[in-house]
């Protein structure tokens, strides 16, 4: 895999007037008037890099699949994510979310949880404003996995003897569902009845779950590794919340009892970050980290095997870019 | 208005096969294996009268409009007032629900929170397995407005001066939305594009708000007057959350200045059950109730009022017996 040298509005650049068309229906559905208005004006303030929409519209473009309402299918999911991120600031106590304080921050927790629902319900309707009911279909089920994956997550903390694959499904159903969720319906909405399901919309699946994944895994690393002023937020959260991810666990496998309970010990420390440092005096957690970014990347070659099926195209150029994106990001 | 005399399960009994249809749905989607079947099983518990589910069905059967999927309705209704009742009980720290520890005392609040939404997205994809989509427009449409009285009522704790009509339009819209969303569909689902439109759906949505809203004001009589014992629940919470109901407005503005700072200090008293006892030393309760039973008793007229246009039948005198039952509930 070569490292990527784009900028991501380069890679994005085969689904511009598309991205545009769903800021439109985003920002539509992001204004109000008076209390409700004020709120959704602030949620609208997190929208960042808006990855999964444009994964809907290239995956449509890449398959041909492409119609006038990939764009709405693309702010419905848009809107389901920024649901999750106002809900998850509340799970996490995080006071900033992209250098902006976070809902419960400016109003109080009560707003958090009601906005949240809010976004969930807003995303729902208009998924039922489309042709088709595939987008209302396939993404009521993520929600589904996205709340499962947390609550699992919650219930594993400080599980040291975690298997990989049950940190992996942890993993995919927190980050990777969404991806998948918006690979799949780029290359399969509107589904109509006339259309054979189309194989291609499972495999735009499976790439989109081994790109969510891999995304989740490396932010996982910069979470042990990166500097809170490259990566933009704070890091060493998950010791400080718990969370025992891919490199810790792979640490903790392959070392004695006694550097066990010395990262046991870490994760108990006092609460204001020490346990990162805590954490890193217990053990060496180079090899972890080496484990952790091979998964990651063997992962990300098997995503890019996938579109190798695909007719060359520029969306399918993006894709391949987008990937090689997600494996050199520090941020 | 003539007292009710039945017991509410005798007046359900013209659509006694539909609430067992809609309750073998309803456990299949609280039904699940692990963590998330655990969690679920508890919210199942919470099942009360699940009146909105059989005003779908009566409203569908007083208006000759019933189909085999009405049960399955009446099921997404439940499935979101029971989501609602997660996420409120967090709002409110409610530790008990029917007598039973509500979710996030037996676990926490990160897990009330996933578990309302879990519940959200099956009431939305219950919704996307029907033949219309109808009732997925409708309750998406409704979740958003309870959403917004709920952050309505929020912003307008100790508000003494609030007008009537902006506390009726919270009470609507927490209470009343999923009445009159009930009553409208049962009348109007599927709503296929053959059909006219019909004037009873109208008719049948405002007889549902309007029940809603008087089953809303006597709740928050029964909140200043009620025995806990009677109830079900404790009672004072309004007056311990800085909520002022319909009593207390009517009251507080039919009293001169020196009562008035007693009633703003009583609210502001120890929150140990307290604000009550000062409440009903600071003024004279009875005037505010009174009022607040008049309008509830109005409502209930005009809700019966437009049940005279139905042909008569069963299902349209339980309806007349449900209204009833309304006026005189205690609890």
């Amino acid at each position: 895999m070569s490292p990527s040298t784009f900028s991501l509005s380069e890679l994005l650049a085969p689904v511009h007037s598309g991205l545009e068309a769903m800021r439109c229906i985003l920002s539509a559905e992001l204004s109000g008037e008076g209390l409700v208005g004020e709120r959704t004006a602030h949620v609208a303030r997190f929208r960042g890099k808006e990855l999964r929409a444009a994964m809907v519209l290239l995956s449509g473009q890449a398959t041909g699949r492409s119609t006038p309402e990939h764009p709405q299918v693309a702010a419905v999911l848009e809107l389901i994510h920024l649901a999750t991120l106002v809900h998850d600031d509340v799970l996490d106590g995080a006071d900033v979310r992209r250098s902006l304080p976070s809902v419960h921050s400016v109003w109080d927790e009560q707003t958090a949880i009601l906005m949240g629902d809010m976004l969930y319900s807003r995303a729902f309707h208009l998924s039922t404003c489309l042709d088709s009911n595939l987008a209302a279909r396939v993404l009521s089920k993520s929600a589904q996995r996205i709340c499962a994956g947390e609550l699992e997550q919650a219930a594993r903390r400080y599980d040291f003897n975690m298997p990989q694959a049950d940190y992996e499904e942890i993993a995919s159903a927190k980050t990777a569902e969404l991806y998948a969720a918006a690979c799949e319906l780029g290359a399969r909405y509107p589904d109509a009845p006339s259309q054979l399901p189309a194989p291609v919309a499972k495999l735009m699946r499976i790439f989109g779950e081994e790109l969510g994944l891999a995304f989740q895994i490396i932010d996982d690393v910069l979470d042990l590794t990166g500097e809170a002023s490259v990566v933009g937020k704070s890091v060493g959260n998950d010791v400080e919340d718990g969370k025992v991810t891919l490199p810790v666990l792979h640490v903790y496998a392959n070392v004695d009892e006694t550097t066990r309970k010395a990262i046991r010990d870490a994760y108990q420390g006092p609460c204001d970050g020490g346990r990162m440092a805590l954490l890193r005096v217990a053990c060496d957690l180079t090899p972890g980290l080496e484990f952790a970014r091979n998964r990651a990347y063997g992962l990300l070659t098997q995503a890019l095997q996938r579109l190798q099926t695909l007719p060359d195209s520029d969306a399918r150029r993006s894709l391949v870019q987008i990937t090689e994106y997600v494996a050199s990001r520090q941020k």
